[in-house]
């Protein structure tokens, strides 16, 4: 075994820790009435944002939330090394239309709504390895577009269970540096795909929590640490149900999460006004919690200590059609100040 | 500025060169007509091989040339640190669903038909960065699964244009490690997004060949070197129009190619015979041309010097729809022995 910088089986420890230089936040209506509306530096007035399409508005939340960090960060945009994206759209178009003009050697991802810290995890080792001084890292999603390409057309008005979740409209971007002063990524714990056999992609935050399980254990494994070296975990977005199975799966392997722990997806809207089901879900959904909520808390140093883990479902709507049951996946990072 | 491993704008030398220890490549019955066949691991005889959705025969093809690699290199998959995969399908499930049962942590790509060389690009960084001892790359694609999700249903039996290219069946796979005796992964140049107007989904080659330049000329720039350099430069998949487009703009810039250069798409069909009009493509064109038949030539040292450009569109057959022109993106890699 030659040295690398894994502790346990699957952690990873940054020899130097990656700074987090500045972070972006655009979203959509719903989430402007949301409890956390205070904290995204856009709230859009309507799911168009002035262009012709669905997908062209994700495409134009992409952008104009990579443009908003960069220019945030001080950093000019020559100066950036690689840029990490990905969305929910069938071939990524989100990013890839939205990111076409940025000039920036581009490496697209999908992780589905762990696209965002798997972002983050491959522009870390890409700082720390010396590859880059610096990354942008995008992930989005928009409501409208996720659910004429995974479920109905908007038009049909259709029912949606009490399981379901509320794809968010919205984009989070991170300016990830070699220098600076915090907030920083320290440790990693990149997940491995998880199926538990469930089919009802109404459900989704069920589908995930195995996989959330698998690397939240993985990370206090492999790290020697308890949930209470944390100030905070987030999982972004296993919703009301997936959250409430994730305490039970933590505790069940004795580690206790109850009192620290809230999911992305629970925290984006409120259940009682907004009749967002389980809550929100989408690559947008974590990545705008992050970048608007959980970073602004890490500045003021409200948090020192954060895990976030997202998680993705690895599926389409041929596969559930074909009887398919949903593979999840979850990556976490340690976020310090 | 700060260390990194850059030469000039977008290229990287890898500290210490990366060891690709094994190969493997699957591929379908169109392939196995093809002047290649005798190079890759396993034909096929039927476009299902037992399954029953075009999309589960994939998900087999990516498991089995991912087992079938991972067995070659004699390394336990539990000494592997990372997965990296992706494929064509929408929300990349020929990788998810093939890679669920490997236990090993997955980082899921997406570049189009650029997957492979970007999944080595990454390997590359993790292994050179010291976040890994051992990764596997693959992807793949299907032509049928591809059809049906990008074109017609095969069963309408639709004409298709000149231009066009055909859908490889097949997936290539390949374990770097940080030791072992070559071939080595040496130089990358991670590409950018060109978008060059083109509209016509049928002629893809076209729509790349920008893209294609844009990363050839970069790398040629900044690393001093010449075409001459390398035995072979293959691209995948320009096809036959898109291979024409590129030798013409690498002469206007002062590149003469012509004499060592090829494209993956081309190789991997008889143009005269199968009726594939402008040639192969797909993630698991180039992927499985590579892990077949260029690994081979290295390993026989009949080329010394190989560079590998795969280009990708980033489209989805929605944003062809809405009328909008196709990005295009190229990643390159330098495999020396």
């Amino acid at each position: 075994m030659i040295f690398i910088k894994k502790v346990g089986n699957q952690s990873y420890i940054l020899s130097k820790p990656v700074n987090i230089a500045a972070t972006a936040s655009i979203v959509g209506p719903k989430e402007k009435e949301g409890p956390l509306h205070q904290f995204f530096d856009q709230c859009l007035e309507d799911e168009f944002w002035g262009e012709k399409s669905w997908e062209a508005a994700e495409s134009k939340i992409v952008k104009e939330t990579v443009n908003m960090a960069i220019s945030k960060s001080g950093i000019s945009s020559s100066e950036i090394d690689f840029c990490l994206a990905g969305d929910l759209l069938n071939q990524c178009i989100a990013s890839s239309f939205g990111l076409r003009e940025t000039n920036i050697p581009f490496i697209g991802l999908f992780g589905a709504c762990s696209t965002f810290v798997e972002s983050m995890i491959v522009g870390s080792c890409f700082i720390d390895g010396d590859f880059a001084n610096n990354v942008v890292c995008s992930a989005s999603s928009h409501f409208c577009s996720a659910e004429k390409q995974f479920r109905f057309p908007l038009e049909l008005g259709n029912q949606r269970p009490p399981s379901s979740q509320w794809t968010v409209t919205g984009a989070g971007s991170t300016i990830l540096t070699k220098l600076g002063t915090g907030p920083f990524i320290t440790t990693f714990t990149p997940g491995k795909i998880v199926d538990m056999g469930i089919k009802d992609a109404n459900n989704m935050g069920a589908a995930m929590a195995g996989a959330a399980e698998d690397t939240l254990i993985s990370h206090f494994k492999d790290t020697g640490r308890s949930p209470n070296y944390y100030d905070a975990i987030f999982t972004g977005d296993l919703g009301h149900i997936g959250k409430d199975i994730l305490i039970d799966l933590a505790s069940s392997k004795g580690y206790n999460i109850k009192s620290n722990y809230n999911d992305c997806g629970v925290l984006m809207f409120d259940k009682t006004k907004q009749d967002t089901h389980s809550g929100g879900s989408g690559c947008g959904c974590i990545a705008s919690v992050f970048s608007g909520y959980v970073y602004k808390m890490l500045q003021e140093k409200k948090y020192k200590k954060v895990l976030m883990i997202a998680t993705g479902a690895l599926m389409n709507s041929t596969s559930s059609q074909q009887g398919e049951s949903i593979p999840g996946i979850a990556h976490a990072i340690s976020v310090e100040v």
